[in-house]
């Protein structure tokens, strides 16, 4: 079996390196996502906005673009869509508010951004790079953040633009969980009314998940990351999880680039995006080993989610340990893979 | 010479394990402290302070404590002078508040806590260590924060609890500089007029230093590590630095445990706690290797600061590479060293 691995992982390092690597890839978020929960119509709004997200970025690439808008393009996509819990669609904090957390990492000279709770902006990645790009900082939070953003480049809205009814719905159903315990077994898996805002209410039973995130290398051989989320539903004191946190849910230096999504704690805890790259550089571990190890040990002390990570050889790996994760990359030819369901592309 | 430094190694490894181990390290911040810009007075206060601190951490341990409680006993000392830039001593922001950043990591269950820009607790440690032990989470901010905080046995305070003539003095002088570009080699070293409040003065060129920690080594073998800090002096929109980002200012596991002071932004980038941790696991460094690797790494970048670093066998190591750190260790039988200039005890 391990001969067997190994096996595989040669022959798609090779075919990477050799003549089509992966120049862009990207998450929509890990948790409960069952075929059984799924309707054909909501597969498809999900692969067909994976796929729209996938060429934004690649369309940057190709354009000769950095991979920061590269990244940036790809999460805008997700961010706009209330398929994702992230910027439009981000989940209700306990208060009936939406907190939302970004950050952003430039792997050739390390520099990073990252803004935690904020509010009123549309595009909380663009909020992170503009902190990258236009301060001395790496990370801003709340209304600070938000003074910041507004003085940059950043769309900012009214914090209705945020709001919407099956958010909401979601949020009541986490608060009564939370009421009846044991409960937990109940009816959650969501029946699908047709309209897009009612695709993710499996979310209910993973309110610590969402998250979208997204890795690119660019032209010049250089890395991104990024990750954009709401964070998790009914979360209340200004929590903060792991996508804003550099070495945590984000991380990039010459080598790879990796971005996270799951329950965020845990991935604080364990350093997640960061130890796949000291594996790599420290242990010499292929990218494939490195982010195996790392979901390994995420599943021994219990946290639940899943990573995207792209090495400078265009090498890509995408595991996780929940039921399924929104996740796809695309080829410098453009060879486009979108997958939801089961570990492993 | 490097056989002289491995063997120099060798032999406080083996003094280390053989008998009288490291059991408590702290930090009081790093810095351009300058042997010419200090008097005898200042330099017994702050050696007393830290003196004291040792031994509030050296009892508990004694007492059959746990690392956490031995870490927080040493913090909150130095939290409840003013010399130091955290809790009572903390710098002014741009608004003239104080927003305290502070993050605990017990090393055997890898469980951590952390609260950022928290402005009513006197003791930011406390409200980590809460965090940790009383929340499903890792990161609380602001006011979410001291929500929190406020129904846990940790001490809230009025505000006009952290205020100085001193401290505010700083900020105007930080002010000042902005104004005047290039001014920046003026007369900031200080006059010491006698009163604990004007001591550290020479902060005013560290604008971005500052921070205690500790890593303690308990009974039972188990590392924790925490950091405390006000920040940044004039800091603006919310930052948050590297103190209560885990991975970057504190780490611990089984292994090691460390807290980092300096330039935030520089160890945030570099994930330098966890960069120890993992150069030791991954690459088997020693504790001393490993520690001096990461400070030149930083070193690299640009980043100022230093770190402390205790492992499973009592060794520490405590790097810097600015002028000076505040700093100090005792060991299993209580033999106390205390040094503020020159690399390396």
């Amino acid at each position: 079996m391990r001969l067997f691995i190994l096996t595989i992982f040669t022959i798609m390092s090779f075919s990477g390196q050799a003549q089509d690597k992966v120049v862009l890839v990207i998450h929509g978020g890990a948790g409960t996502i069952l075929k059984k929960n799924m309707t054909e119509e909501k597969e498809d709004a999900y692969e067909a906005k994976l796929k729209e997200a996938l060429l934004a970025g690649y369309e940057a690439l190709q354009a000769g673009k950095t991979s920061v808008e590269a990244v940036q393009a790809a999460i805008n996509v997700m961010e706009d869509s209330p398929l994702f819990n992230a910027g439009k669609g981000a989940v209700y904090t306990n208060a009936e508010t939406q907190e939302m957390d970004a950050s952003i990492m430039r792997g050739q000279d390390k520099e990073a951004g990252a803004v935690a709770g904020v509010s009123t902006i549309k595009n909380p990645i663009d909020a992170a790079i503009a902190v990258m790009e236009k301060s001395d900082h790496v990370m801003l939070t709340g209304e600070g953040a938000e003074e910041f953003t507004e003085k940059q480049r950043v769309t900012i809205v009214d914090t209705s633009y945020f709001k919407s009814d099956v958010r909401l719905k979601q949020l009541k159903r986490v608060q009564d969980h939370e009421k009846a315990v044991l409960d937990h077994d109940g009816d959650d898996s969501g029946e699908f009314d047709g309209s897009e805002n009612e695709f993710n209410v499996d979310y209910i039973e993973d309110k610590k998940f969402g998250t979208v995130g997204a890795v690119a290398l660019d032209s010049s051989g250089n890395i991104a990351a990024g990750t954009s989320t709401g964070g998790m539903t009914n979360k209340r004191y200004n929590r903060v999880g792991d996508s804003p946190i550099i070495g945590a849910g984000t991380y990039a230096n010459e080598l790879v680039g990796v971005s996270c999504t799951g329950h965020g704690e845990y991935f604080i805890r364990n350093v997640v995006a960061y130890d796949v790259a000291a594996l790599m550089e420290y242990s010499n571990m292929t990218l494939e080993e490195a982010t195996e190890k790392v979901i390994a040990k995420q599943t021994e002390i219990g946290g639940k989610g899943g990573l995207i990570a792209l090495d400078k050889d265009g090498n890509v790996s995408l595991p996780f340990n929940t039921a399924g994760m929104y996740r796809g990359y695309i080829t410098e030819s453009g060879e486009i893979v979108i997958e939801i369901y089961e570990a492993g592309i």
